[in-house]
């Protein structure tokens, strides 16, 4: 029998699923909306028989060692998602127990920011790093951080909010109602509003200026920055400037042998790892400069989210047992 | 026989010592200036052999299970002191190593900050808490971070400089060579620049104006304070929404269950705790409001020192050992 883990990722659009070996190949995935059930009860019960589905297309008989989840606003001790505003259930879902009424396994549960971080624990290039950071720059900015070999999950579950760390003291006013958080400037809508404030600034002819701000991507901004544009060169500069900078705070927090950064923005590559780098190492206490590596996620983007949620079940299960 | 920890604190000016039991009390302490010995080498000689006589004081046989050393820049995982800047040796001092050739016995070296923070798991107010923080407000700002039970040394020994995390960006230069360091503000004399801030721009007359300002304490201020003295009052206030907020930081990076303040600053109580609570409370993230305490710290002040260095001792042979 093969020893497999099933990943899920619920988000906001879809449910992403799949059935990952030890060495973290997905022997096969599939993915349905999320909101095709309004009713949690309905919506897990089809979610289970699609995974048992699937695991019949593999043509081999599978040992599921457990299964991981991840999920916005997950409570990792409660087995619960916690009045996420953007999945189509309200209030306390406790998840992890409905899983376990209809398949009986181990199941474990995190915030997807967490589970980015054990996937490149077990699977990526964080494989024997015992204290390090992920960071996501996506839709929002999330993070996990790893100290003694184990997630940071706080008394609470919710340790680990580093979109929300104050990066500019009155700043940019953030969803969560605060303002400056890190989210608003190195999240994909926080480099588009810098590039927004670049225009504004600058007499410069650009074809950003002919791009709707709702439509402008961090795919488009990179594409011209590629070309040579020089809004879209400074708006990485800047953005960079702000990570780096609260970077080199999260580092006299936590002191990381490295930092992985993840998601839409960091497809830039080095046009936002490059600022990002530098401004952390000036900004750095000298007992920890030139120590840190910011580097890019070590898995396929693609398969990040389904990844690292099975990652977790490896992780629980106790690495020590893997060859 | 009766089991003991040793702890030996070492400041700038002076190295105290003391016998420990497993609950905490102190069965003998001594100190000696840390200044007298400039070779390290005869530092420890008398170092030891002060301890050994102190032991023969005490009328009953020890079993000494360790030797717990809290000292500036030391590194847990090397057992070194490096380059420490208060301190009379140069370079880095392999102290566990040194000692350890001298006395067969266990021995663990850590910050001072990190020290205070295991006496407070082991003897103090966050026993049974396996997330917390404690923060000193001394000459300097040190911190101590307990996740999952243990403390988050980082991947070099060095993470929890809680003093040297940004609080305002550009503000006031501070001795690391940055700018707008928490310490900069919540240590004693960034607390005495704020009440020379505050003198400059009122005219109000106050005790105050008539203390040089190097020889004014935090303890002068906290008196002022008691006697409603309104600039003593609003240094104390806007020290609080200082730390406040950046601790607003910390929580979102480890969701502690208490912050646990600490050091000279602290000794004003509600007049700094106050503060400092409501501008934390008012700039966390919503999951975090009400949530997380902050607490003086829970063991005597004067004996912290040496609890906290000789805390390491019990802490790493293993709790679970205590009755």
């Amino acid at each position: 029998m093969k020893e497999v883990a099933i990943g899920i990722d619920i988000g906001g659009t879809n449910t992403k699923y799949g059935i990952v070996d030890r060495n973290g190949k997905i022997l096969a995935d599939s993915s349905h909306p999320t909101v095709s059930h309004k009713e949690i009860d309905k919506y897990v019960d089809a979610l289970i028989d699609a995974i048992l589905a699937l695991s019949k297309t593999i043509g081999e008989e599978l040992d599921i060692r457990g299964i991981g989840i991840g999920a916005p606003n997950a409570n990792y001790f409660t087995g619960t998602i916690e009045y996420a505003p953007n999945l189509p259930w309200k209030g306390v879902i406790p998840l992890v127990e409905m899983i376990k009424e209809r398949i009986d396994t181990h199941v474990f549960i995190t915030n997807d920011a967490n589970a980015a971080a054990i996937g490149e624990k077990v699977y990526g290039a964080a494989k024997g790093m015992d204290n390090f950071a992920v960071v996501t720059l996506g839709t929002g900015v999330g993070s996990g951080f790893v100290s003694n070999g184990k997630l940071i999950y706080g008394h609470d579950g919710f340790a680990g909010e580093f979109g929300h760390v104050t990066a500019v003291r009155g700043g940019r006013a953030c969803t969560c109602g605060k303002r400056g958080c890190v989210e608003t400037y190195a999240a994909a809508r926080g480099l588009v509003l810098t590039v927004q404030e670049e225009l504004a600034a600058t007499q410069e002819e650009t074809n950003l200026r002919h791009i709707l701000p709702e439509k402008l991507t961090p795919k488009d901004i990179f594409e011209a920055a590629e070309a040579g544009d020089e809004v879209a060169k400074h708006a990485f500069e800047f953005t960079g400037k702000i990570l780096g900078q609260s970077l080199a705070d999260m580092v006299a927090y936590l002191s990381p042998k490295a930092i992985f950064i993840f998601g839409g923005v960091a497809k830039a590559g080095s046009w936002i790892l490059d600022p990002t780098k530098k401004h952390m190492e000036r900004n750095l206490l000298k007992i920890y400069k030139n120590k840190v590596d910011i580097l890019p996620s070590g898995l396929p983007d693609s398969d990040a989210a389904i990844l690292g949620s099975s990652a977790l079940v490896w992780d629980e299960l106790g690495l020590e047992e893997l060859v």
